[in-house]
This record gives structure tokens, sequence and C-alpha cells, in this order.
């Protein structure tokens, strides 16, 4: 038997309710499985957590971590922005209702045809080297807009236990950080509309000493960069790096000690940043313990004295649960029968998805009530990364349904 | 600097051409980047490889590794069977115009809706469990249909240095080898329509040593079960695991001495199979070497001292080449710059893609001709899952676009 990650407080019941309805409940009127729910009193209560701890700090909701579209619509009053890294996630703001100079754009490779429809929406763009700044200013020029520009930075700081280190190192994003104030002097002495920096070290940190620590030297690289620039930043987005537990042993994040360290780092911060705003980005910690995805069980299986639970979802919607994005170790995310009693005997056994490869594996040898044909099963932290991260064309399986769960 | 695969040699000219016509010119026809181009020539060219081995042998393409409408609809005529996994692969197997007879549909967690859909049609459901033939017996029985049924045998037989191993082990696919026949008996007890075995070891094999054991193991297990059960299969699938070579020192298979071998192994066969059909079930080995990803250079920059070349395409098209599916040490795919003339400079550099994650890397540290914003970079080998085995929605960006190719 192998351990799995704990299930979010929000769904700690027995059966599964989600928004006071049960799992079969949302299955009935969705249509069928698989089905990812999303609770949006659980977004809410994450956002409240944030404002509470970050007073004065701006949030922004990284969309890249789920955009479907209600979501978006429900979450785009609740932040005071949205961040967003193509040409379809800028579609998909403006059609959430975001206003355009709430909205920013990073990200390598922006295509022209990018550029152009950000800066004539009056999106800021996060400029990513010299290369993208000639572009983007010579695409002004062009459409006779002035473009709202800011410097992404490559930070000489790297936010230790993340899961994606992006700082410290010779990177594809970002300019480097002894080369930034250069490249905004010359966009500013183009005539852009300065919009300020945006610093991002890493992501899916769970250790709140390692984001304060970064914090506080993004925060003074920015106080820096500021005075060899010479022209207050009107917002530093600080980057994001909240984790959420996913894993066996993993403690959740303690918020409200990074909000006090974080306060007190921006009172003793440059002068230079004196009327600067700042933002905290984040996607996965908003959302990702909000999601919920089902699926139903198609078979049951012993082979070679091994149970295996056959269900209708699987890597092609849940490619990170099935450890094959970006880990190398498969460990289980947390996963329950969402139809069972309290008081169901259990079981050891894996829980497959249908695809012809053993990649394919959402639980591995669990402990979990005794499941039937029919029954649902139901895989925790779907709420990031999910549908839109997963290949969902592969094996031609249909598309998997979403919802947006409210308390009626 | 870090090695690279080969590039195949359907590819080897300078600059590169694809059936006669440059990449720019491929490009320009589709109408933008990134853009995945399928040789037709070159999937004729291992279809005939294949005759040529295998006189006798039916030859399979399972349409996962690459299911693009016309390059089913050419390759229909071409082979004996199209091997399915799901009811979307259904659908697009008969819109190909593959008689339903010529397909066979594997996978664990067939749904009752696509079980049903397959009887109906006629086509051969490969039984991955008891369960299944219970629920397929009975869907048929409903329509009032026999069902054409076949059982999917999970081998005690592993295929040595496959990429993926599917058989010498619990699995949920197949049924036990220990059990095959007794299930194989009541379907044929049940009335259905018997067809007969389908044992697959494993994938992605390079040494044809290791396949032609395996292929006497699963002919002798097949002449053991057909023993069993009384009731000559009309057909044996053997399975496929024909590797194709990714990576740096990886050398082809001789498929011709395995044909040989396999000649040999079929003329000792057990007597139980003496009118039995055989087939070899192949997708990447057919089409993985025939596909090009070609990708636009929109930025170049430097990072603390290293070179990259950014693009257009990347992780959310081709999941497979920068290292996230099935792997666990990122290696080089072959790429190169497909308008470079051949005595251009090189340099050594990384090519990433657009999207906002580290791991997004389409080659790590190689050495390339020097190319500039606008060249075309092409990434090799991507003719089996890779659109369809990407996260294609990642971050927002437009599906890649797809050209099947032929010599005009």
């Amino acid at each position: 038997m192998k351990p799995m990650g704990t299930i979010p407080a929000d769904f700690a019941g027995t059966p599964l309710t989600i928004a006071g309805r049960s799992a079969a409940d949302w299955v009935a009127t969705a249509g069928d499985t698989p089905l990812f729910v999303y609770d949006m009193a659980a977004v809410e209560a994450r956002i409240a957590r944030f404002r509470a701890a970050f007073a004065g700090i701006d949030l922004h909701y990284a969309i890249k971590a789920n955009p479907f579209a209600p979501l978006l619509a429900a979450m785009a009053p609740l932040v005071d922005g949205f961040d967003i890294a193509s040409g379809g996630e800028l579609a998909m703001a403006l059609a959430a209702d975001k206003p355009a100079r709430t909205i920013s754009f990073a990200g390598p490779g922006k295509r022209d045809d990018e550029l152009a429809a950000a800066i004539e929406a009056g999106v800021t763009i996060n400029l990513e080297s010299a290369g993208e700044a000639t572009r983007a200013l010579g695409i002004g020029d062009r459409l006779g807009v002035t473009p709202r520009l800011a410097i992404r930075v490559n930070p000489e700081i790297e936010l230790r236990g993340s899961g994606m280190r992006m700082g410290g190192r010779a990177s594809p994003f970002g300019i480097d950080a002894d080369r930034a104030a250069t490249v905004a002097r010359d966009v500013i002495a183009a005539g852009a509309d300065w919009r300020g920096l945006h610093i991002f070290a890493g992501s899916q940190a769970l250790d709140a000493r390692a984001i304060i620590e970064t914090q506080a030297a993004t925060m003074a690289l920015a106080g820096r960069l500021a005075e060899e620039i010479g022209v207050m930043p009107p917002l530093v987005n600080l980057g994001g790096g909240f984790g959420i537990p996913y894993f066996p042993g993993e403690v959740p994040l303690d918020i409200a000690v990074i909000g006090e360290a974080l306060s007190e780092t921006r009172a003793n911060r440059s002068a230079a940043l004196r009327d600067t705003r700042f933002a905290i980005e984040l996607g996965r910690w908003l959302v990702g313990e909000a999601g919920v995805y089902l699926t139903r069980v198609v078979d049951r299986k012993e082979s070679r004295g091994e149970t295996f639970l056959v269900v209708d979802g699987g890597l092609h919607h849940q490619l990170a649960a099935t450890g094959n994005l970006g880990t190398v170790v498969k460990r289980n995310y947390p996963v329950s029968v969402a139809t069972a009693a309290a008081e169901a005997p259990t079981e050891t056994l894996s829980v497959v998805g249908p695809l012809c490869t053993p990649l394919d594996r959402l639980a591995d040898r669990v402990t979990l009530p005794v499941a039937q044909v029919g029954d649902l099963v139901a895989v925790f932290m779907a709420g990031a990364y999910g549908v839109s991260a997963s290949p969902t064309a592969f094996l031609g399986h249909p598309m998997p349904l979403e919802i947006l769960a409210r308390h009626s």
C-alpha cells in the first residue's frame, strides 16, 4: 500500500459533497462523466485568506491555472488583475469583462500578432527580451497606440524548494537583472507607457521561510532597479510561488506569516518604490484545491493478485495526477470513492484510466472503500492545470465536462 | 553541448525539403506555424519494408499513433486493419472508409456506449476482462447483434528493453494468461463470433533479438491457449513493439531479421493455430519518422552566457519531445534549422517554446546553424504521439496545423 495526499478540508465529508450537493447530483446536472467540478466557495475562501494576510497588496490571477470561462467571469470582480500568457488567454480575459488596464501579458515567444492584439486592447506587456521590446515599440508605432510596457526580470534569486525554479539561472524568462534597467530606460525613452516590473522566481513552494526570503530579495532587487531606471515603477509584480499540498506529508502554507513579513519588507523598501503598488500573482493556490475530478468506474479487475479499478477518466484530463508533467516519481494525489458511505469496508487497489498506456494510472496501490462498476471516483487537487494542461485528444476520448459549483 | 538524435534519412538534405518542397513552402501552403507535415512517401516506404520482411502476416495500424484524417484515409487501403482504442477512434476509422470487419478495439475501461457503438458497427472487441466480456455479451443481446469478440491476453512475457512494458506483471491490460482460455470458452459458448487473440507485450523496442524472443514466446502462448480453448482462433494479433530511434546513439531496428525469425516461428507453430492468420500491430514505427514539426523563431535571447531560440511551438504540441511523457531524463530529439543553408556557421543554444514553464524546452544545448527571428526550426520524429498526445489547450495557444505531404 502507498500513501496518498490529504483531501482538502473543503471536501472532507463522507460521502463526498460539493457545494452542498452529492457528487452523483453534480454528474446528473452536468450530464456525464468525466466531470471537473470547481467549488466557487473554496476559491472565494482563498481570496479572503489572501486579503486578510496581504492588506494593500494587489491580487492577480494567473489564468493559465484554470481558464474555464464561468470561473474567469466569477473571479474577474474579485481580483485586481488577470495575468495572461498568450493571445488566446487575452481573448478569454477580455471575454470575462476584465478591464484591459488590469491585464498583463507575460511569456517568452509572444508572436507579432499577439503583441498587436495586446497593444491594441491596452493590455500591459511584460517584456521578456530586448528584441521583444523593439518589436513591441515597432508594433505600437505601426498601430498608432502607445504600448503599456513593463519589464519581466530574470532575477538572481532562486525560490528554494519550489516545484519549478524560474530564477537564478540562464533562462528564457525575463531579462537578466543586470540588463533590465537599460531596457527599461530605452522603452521609457521611446515613449512607452511605463508600467513597472515583473519578477517571478519560482512556483509551487510549500516553505513559508523560502517565500519570505524570496519576496524580500525581490523587493530589494526591485528597489535597486527602480533606482537605476530613475522612474518610479507604477507596479511591481512580486510573482507568486505559493504551493498547495498534493502529496503525502505535505503541509499547507501559512500565508499569514508570509503576509506579516511582506508588510515589514514593504515598509522598509527603497524610496525609489515609494508610490509603487505591489501585486502577488497566484494561479494554482487560488483554484487548485477547489477542483474535484469525478470519474465513473467502468470495470473492476484482478490481475496477478492485484485489483484495478478502471475508470472513464485519466491521463488525458489529469496529466499531472498521473505523474507525467514535471515530476519524476509517481506519487499519489488524494482520491476517494465519492459514492461510498463513511462505514464502507476498504481494499487496496490501483485506479487506472481507459488509455492503452501504463502511464494512465491515477492512483497507485491506495486503500479506498470498496467500489463497484458505476461508482464515482474523485481525484482532488484538480482545479489547476487539469483539463487545460492535459492531452485531451489522446486516444480519441471526448472532452471532459466542467461545471462551476455554487451553493444554491 | 549535448548530442541529439539522428535526423531520419528521409529528411537528410540541407536546407530541409519534404516531399520535394522546402519547409517554407509547406508553411506557406498551410498558412502558418506551428505546422506538422507528414510525408506520405515515408509512410509508404515503411509499409513496403514491412511487406518485404513479413510475407503472409497482416499489418494493422494502431491509429492512436496519429489519427489525422487525411493520413487515415491514405493508409486505409494500404494496411490490413486499423486498431482503435475508443469510441472516438471508432468514428475516425469508419470515416476513413476502413471496413468494420478489419477494425479491432482494445483498451481497458471501454464504456457501455463505446461497446454498443462498436458491436453495432461490427467491429471486433478485444476483451480486457471477464467483466467486459459479460457487458459486451449483454449489449449484443440487447441490440440483437452477435458481437465479434477476441481476448486480449496479459502475457507472462515481458518485451525486454521496451519503452513501455505491458506484459509480465499485474496489469490493467488484458486477461491474465492463466484465465484467458476460460473467458474465451465462455464467450464462444454464449454464441459470440469468435475472433481470436490479442497479445501485446510492450512497445518502442530497438533490440531485434528481444522482439524475436517475444514473438516466439507470444506464438507459443497463442498455441497453448488455442489448444486449451479448443476452437481455432481466426486471428492472432502478435502485438507490435517496433521502436524508432529518437535519441543519440539509438540505432534503427533491422526488421528483415525479425521477419525471418517470425517466418520460422510460424512454420513451427502449434497445430491448434494451423489456419490462423497473424497480424502485427504498428503505430509509431509506421508514422513516427514521417512527421516533421515546423515552428518559427519568434525571439533570440542571451541569458547569463547562454543563447535561447524562442519558437512558436513547444510542449503543447510535442509533449514527448520535451521529455514530459513517460521519460525521466530529458534527451534531445533531432532538430534542425529548416531554412539554413548547408554551409551556415553553427552555434550552441537551447530551443524553447512560448509557454511560461521551464518544461517547455524542445532542445537542450544543441549545436545548430545560426538562426534569426523568422527562421524555421524543424523537430523530427514528430509523426506519432505528437499533437494528439499533447496538451494543446495549455496556455491558450491555437491548435497546430497539420498537412499530409505528397510528391506532386
